[in-house]
């Protein structure tokens, strides 16, 4: 028997005994009664555990230090005028293995600082617990929504000799100590990928509907707290769709992945919302049942411009087509004009990376943004260039390199009729949906700028 | 409409019109009759066009070379008398993108060594459309499996300052061109992770049941038909359960992948069985219909023992306790001598890794490997050490870096009771379920020495 279980049917418990193993979280003794505060980590739920000097072990559990495993037989009462719905009257307890003194996470609040400190032991915080299994939860929903819908489940590499869109310094994968790489192992230089998007979607073009969910790197030496070196994305990409199907895709996605965790991650998600951010159950709920917005990005401009000329402050007040949007435009546009999830289409090519289809306008291509309140950009997407030579303008307009990219490029060739995907930060999404602030909170061991611990 | 779908509900649209999207596999034309095989990605299934002079669009599409994309309207046909069960006669079709003539993938057969070098193209052929959907399908099995048991999944880090366990050479993750590693991204050497296991444990701490799902790497110069330097490991741990508890979980979760692929994939896996490995789905079906065996170690030099003194031959022939078994030697007690899986347990210390429990005959450690027949060694795994000074003399034994490694040794004096696990290399689990007999076949795109293509 295990403690989420025991929840579940303890009604049918009453006065049965059960037996079971779990982790000291508290300890308090006293002269006539003693508790056990007892987690296993099946749930968040702890149990209570009540005994007194006639339970068989008393000496040894007498001794028993937070964090140590104990084992626990005894009986279920229903305590129906206390917090907790029942509680175990022990009638064994065996202290199975014990914890030294200086345990580190004793019942005192900790910095998240310090707790970073002990990756290794953070999990067992109700905080942690809540954080990494709403992330689990939410993995597997992504999972689920794509083969529900057919789609292919692709690993893209992780070593790759190109380095996607130059979207961004590339770490060195090598076993040398110096840059020979034509004697390297691959026998050229070797990076840390940094999208699996490409190719993704060659592959689509095999199974029109695909999507990646594996980690990316990215070698920038910026200490926020929205950058880490290795993080995860999920890139799905469809063959036969254009800008409005991937729209559909991205909301269907989100709305599902809310969905999942709200029918099985209640308790996680009430502790999220009274310890890391107030109303985010609510703030979840809109996103449930919210129609997102779409605006192209020359409208939010404009909305913006009149928001300046209104007497809005932005820290850039220089609001113009052409530029790219800081988070506060994002947030402006999302929170305070539309009040919910707003989809930015048609962006200016000059900022967007060069696979991105150019709309007829001869200005703007066929991009999507997901701006989302409280967070700025969540998703990011675009229908791709379909037209060989198009794409091949572009990429000479852009510098990119088309002799690495020539299997990329060359899809086109070989009947390509429209694609559209997009990326969504997987750690972006879980500080979305578990109030956290800090990405270094939401992956079980972060790697940040000057930061390699475990 | 898909071809997934017409194909489920064929019956019903008898005589109605349908409208689709596909790629032209092959297309040949007659004097009055013109036939088109079509396929959209979404099954494995083709759809057969038939068309004639009076279709619209009829002058455009003559030129429909293979894998260009065409847009079909036409009506369901039943054809209880031909091959297919049915086909659709065209009356509008639509060159929507002409390929070029020289598409690699015309209709002859090609090598498996010519497609490794068109990955971006192979995952259109059936072979390997067969064996990605198997991937994807396996992919989402083995997490299916552990979210419904409640474990957490844990994405442990790709970089890290460990090297697990010696378990090879590890990739170096660097920004610089030297080997300055003080002056580097993280102040330090970085590797690229050759096994989640030792994060998953502290995670096991905290959940009771976690896995992780992710990428490995190995520097290792080895050119055969098993060895990538990138690919994907499983790796749960289970705390409070022992070696019987965790080959339960072995056993679970492979007949469990297998029950899920025989509902979902049969297309797929007939496919593989007629032209990857005859007898594919009754091997399958032996694995998930058998009671696997258990032997120990030693049990098994004795039977290789008699093998030997009966005249059989293995290129190893000097069978010892303290050996370490080959490939022949796993194969002929999984294939000869017991005919079905099989668990090898209790290994002598000296061959395996440090972190094994130690048997009470200060021989052995409570590991298991997973034999299975035309493979050998599927899966490993052991009930970890849980007494910190027999595991810190185990490290100083087989100078481990114990300094590295103290948060992970540390989780010994924090309560831990029991905790065992097993890592399952995902490719080679791909390459059993569809009879693929080379890792570059069921890896997206292979990275192996010298080759990092795409």
């Amino acid at each position: 028997m295990d403690v989420k279980k025991i929840f579940e049917v303890y009604k049918e418990y009453e006065k049965k005994e059960i037996k079971l193993l779990g982790r000291v979280r508290s300890h308090r003794q006293g002269k006539v009664v003693s508790f056990i505060v007892l987690n296993d980590g099946t749930t968040l739920k702890d149990l209570q555990i009540v005994y007194k000097a006639d339970v068989k072990g008393f000496d040894k559990i007498q001794s028993a230090r937070v964090s140590s495993i104990i084992e626990v037989t005894g009986m279920v009462v229903l305590t129906p005028d206390k917090l907790q719905p029942f509680e175990v009257q022990a009638t064994e307890l065996v202290l199975l293995d014990q914890s030294i003194e200086d345990y580190p996470l004793q019942k005192k609040e900790h910095s998240p600082e310090f707790l970073r400190e002990i990756s290794h032991l953070r999990a067992r915080t109700k905080t942690f617990q809540s954080i990494f299994r709403l992330r689990s939860a939410a993995a597997f929903a992504i999972h689920e929504f794509f083969q529900k819908n057919n789609y292919v489940y692709l690993t893209s590499p992780i070593i790759t000799e190109n380095d996607a869109e130059g979207a961004g310094e590339s770490f060195i994968v090598t076993t040398r100590a110096d840059n020979n790489y034509e004697e390297d192992f691959f026998g050229k230089k070797a990076n840390l990928s940094v999208s699996g998007q490409l190719h993704a979607e060659s592959f689509a073009q095999a199974f029109q509907s695909t999507y990646t969910f594996g980690p990316t790197f990215r070698a920038e030496n910026s200490n926020t707290s929205r950058h880490a070196a290795e993080f995860w994305m999920i890139e799905p990409e469809i063959a036969f769709i254009d800008l409005t199907g991937n729209i559909k895709v991205i909301e269907d996605m989100l709305k599902y992945v809310i969905n999942y965790i709200f029918e099985n991650n209640m308790d996680e998600l009430n502790f999220c919302d009274e310890n890391l951010e107030n109303g985010l159950i609510k703030k979840l709920e809109n996103i449930k049942n919210s129609n997102f917005v779409k605006n192209t990005y020359s409208e939010a401009i404009e909305v913006l411009s009149q928001a300046v000329k209104n007497g809005h402050k932005f820290e850039e007040n220089d609001i113009k087509f052409g530029m790219d949007l800081g988070s506060e435009h994002e947030k402006y546009i999302c929170e305070v004009v539309n009040k919910c999830p707003t989809f930015l289409i048609n962006y200016p090519k000059e900022i967007k990376a060069f696979y991105m289809k150019q709309n007829d306008d001869g200005k703007t291509v066929a991009a999507v943004d997901l701006l989302v309140p409280g967070i700025g950009e969540l998703v990011g997407g675009s229908q791709r260039e379909d037209n060989y030579d198009l794409l091949m303008k572009r990429c000479k307009e852009m510098n990119i390199n088309t002799e690495e990219l020539k299997w990329y490029l060359d899809l086109r060739k070989f009947g390509y009729f429209k694609s559209a995907g997009f990326g969504l930060g997987f750690e972006r999404l879980v500080m979305y949906i578990t109030g956290a602030s800090n990405i270094r909170d939401v992956l079980p061991f972060p790697r940040t700028p000057k930061n390699l611990l475990f």
